[in-house]
């Protein structure tokens, strides 16, 4: 047995105790790790100072580096995280109908945990806690696995939840964390069918595809985005504009923001001057079809057809000038990523045509894409983003960390 | 491009115009394949007489002939499946909730087609047909790979489904049969991804096993189950030979059919016997443990420490005396397989703590095991019972083969 198989073991052992915990048992944890976490503050500190360390001997950037450390204050703020989390109604154990067959039967549909949670991520070290926290609250075991970048400082932090999980009397192996940032333990992760119940993979469009090439272990993936801003002929121009400034400016880092816009001809000749020069507050480079470039000369520059298949994670974005509403469609069925998709319009019909049309995980007739996203729609929080179709799709909160058992109550039945 | 990677392609087109067909115009293809599977009943046949031919060549038992073998009433039977089919509700289109949020954002998650459903299966030609339905009700576009021994006959039956798609209008490609039963055809399906957007294995355990190694496309493991029943200490001893009996023989070959019996040792010395009597109508071999062959004498075999973990699809069942209700819960955790279990009693709580306490896609108190079913829990269909945790749990009906996407209604919203 791989070290990676023990400790899918033990993450499979212990995860009935906190499956079978109780909501007010798991809130004691969360409110004792907020707790820890601060108190162990100095700790945690330390170990990132080995992280920052490391990292500006490896050369990450200035950028990187601010998103790698942790202080007193962003501590505090983790914390706060935990305690909001703590707050949010447990999904768990709710039976949401309960039907009597004509045989006397009765057949609820109980939610459960999903057992043993996997979590693969390359980001700042807070994501460590965040995951832990939901995977805890929704009564799942977890295996993390972070990026090199964090290790020192996900080490303490994981040993503070763990010690918060001893405690309150549990297996600290409900949380775990992959003692080895190589990427052959990530794909040993992967394999982990029979401990792990899913995985879920957040990172780059690298990561993903790793797991779903080797995966054996039933995962969802996450946060792909090739997000369209579509402006209809009938739009309302001024707030077209301002809805694809939003969703290309307000965070441009991030996997619901617009990387390119459609524009009916009819209104193209307006629109694109609008839309430029509110662009122009940030430099937003637009990389545009022939037409666009004719319309906006300098404003522009001819994009490549990898341009529109490109999520630019930048102040970038392509444009493409439609000569109708199906043209637009078939675009955002090409180069889309099933992820948010937008239209701008005062047209009945085009609107309900695009929400019934556009195959994404959502859909929005005038707002942003930039809503998609678990507090945004209410969750509470967010493990990531599906861009998949089975089990969830878009933005996954507790609810969707948990599946259904069905508990059937009889008094002597047979078939 | 390789055959398979083609007709994915094919069907990924296909599957938008049975997405966007609508409840009636389902309804009539539906009805059209039932009236067209009548009229051509005698082409089927002929077809369905070739596998035949080969199977009796390849030495098939008289057992698995008649369960290949179609007539006219098995056509008709066929049919009325279809039928019924017909008749169910549509799951797709409807918006669940629609909540509106504090910045007037109106966000509902609307039911669609999943897209794309393949299946591979290994049973009889029946299957062909009710599994293609379920995917046309439910607005999918399917890729089937049948068994061998039903190759002709499944392709005279997909023939005809395929012309009453085109006599509507509809592109054939939304119904493809994978025109080859090789296994490394099998394979190749399974890594398909961008094309299929689930893939459902129906059929033995080697088969699932295979899919779970090699699929890159989400699959949904079905059908494996090693179901016990329990009883208690506080059972109705005669309900429980019923169950016991019922979740047995009444069709031993099927996954809901019960493996292994676990009985209270205060109760053992009154109920084997009594097990043993009712379970005589039927010659069902015991293979018990140490305790059940010293009360049941002649009445059982020894079992092996395999006999635990194997689904005999027989008239024989496993057994073991247990000490107390929390071996029994352990002895299921260890050797189930998560489908379907059943606890015999009369105290309150035990019921209630087997109901919380066992881990599995069904959990029954006083009844049989047999039950979990599509059309027993009231779904009026069934495309598998999933007992992996992952998208649906149990039985599959209509509703299992659909996902969400999020609507927004906005009004010009930013974040």
């Amino acid at each position: 047995m791989t070290d990676m198989e023990q400790m899918g073991k033990r993450a499979k052992a212990a995860s009935r105790e906190i499956a079978a915990l109780g909501t007010m048992g798991k809130n004691k944890v969360l409110l004792d790790i907020a707790d820890e976490l601060l108190k162990n503050a100095g700790n945690i500190i330390e170990s990132n100072k080995k992280d920052l360390e490391e990292g500006r001997k490896n050369g990450l950037s200035a950028h990187l580096l601010d998103r790698l450390m942790l202080d007193e204050k962003r501590i505090e703020a983790i914390a706060e995280g935990v305690r909001s989390v703590e707050r949010l109604p447990d999904p768990v154990g709710e039976v949401e109908s309960m039907k009597v067959r004509p045989n006397g039967l009765k057949i609820g549909a109980k939610r459960v945990p999903l057992g043993v949670i996997g979590i693969i991520y390359e980001a700042r070290p807070n994501v460590t806690v965040d995951a832990a926290v939901l995977c805890l609250k929704s009564g799942n075991a977890a295996i993390l696995r972070g990026g090199k970048e964090a290790f020192y400082s996900n080490i303490a932090l994981c040993d503070v939840m763990r010690s918060a999980l001893e405690k309150n009397g549990l297996d600290p192996d409900i949380l775990q964390l992959v003692p080895d940032t190589s990427r052959e333990t990530a794909v040993k992760m992967m394999k982990l069918s029979g401990y792990l119940d899913v995985l879920i993979p957040r990172g780059s469009a690298g990561l993903i595809r790793s797991v779903v090439e080797n995966a054996t272990v039933p995962a969802i993936e996450t946060g792909i985005g090739n997000c369209h801003v579509y402006i209809d002929k009938d739009a309302d121009l001024e707030m077209a504009a301002n809805i694809l400034y939003n969703a290309k400016c307000s965070r441009p880092s991030v996997c619901n923001a617009a990387e390119s816009m459609l524009v009916h001809k009819d209104v193209a000749e307006k629109f694109l001057p609008m839309a430029r020069k509110k662009l122009d507050e940030k430099n937003v480079e637009i990389r545009g079809c022939e037409k666009t470039c004719e319309i906006l000369k300098d404003g522009a520059v001819k994009a490549s057809e990898e341009d529109f298949y490109t999520e630019f994670y930048d102040y970038i974005i392509s444009c493409k000038v439609v000569s109708s509403f199906d043209e637009a469609v078939a675009h955002i069925t090409k180069y889309g990523t099933g992820h948010s998709e937008a239209i701008v319009t005062e047209n009945y019909t085009s609107a309900q045509r695009f929400l019934d049309e556009i195959d994404a995980a959502a859909v929005y007739v005038n707002a942003s894409t930039r809503f998609t996203d678990g507090f945004e729609f209410g969750f509470g929080a967010e493990i990531g983003i599906s861009t998949q179709k089975l089990h969830a799709r878009g933005p996954m909160g507790l609810r969707e960390m948990t599946t259904v058992k069905y508990i059937v109550y009889g008094n002597g039945q047979v078939r």
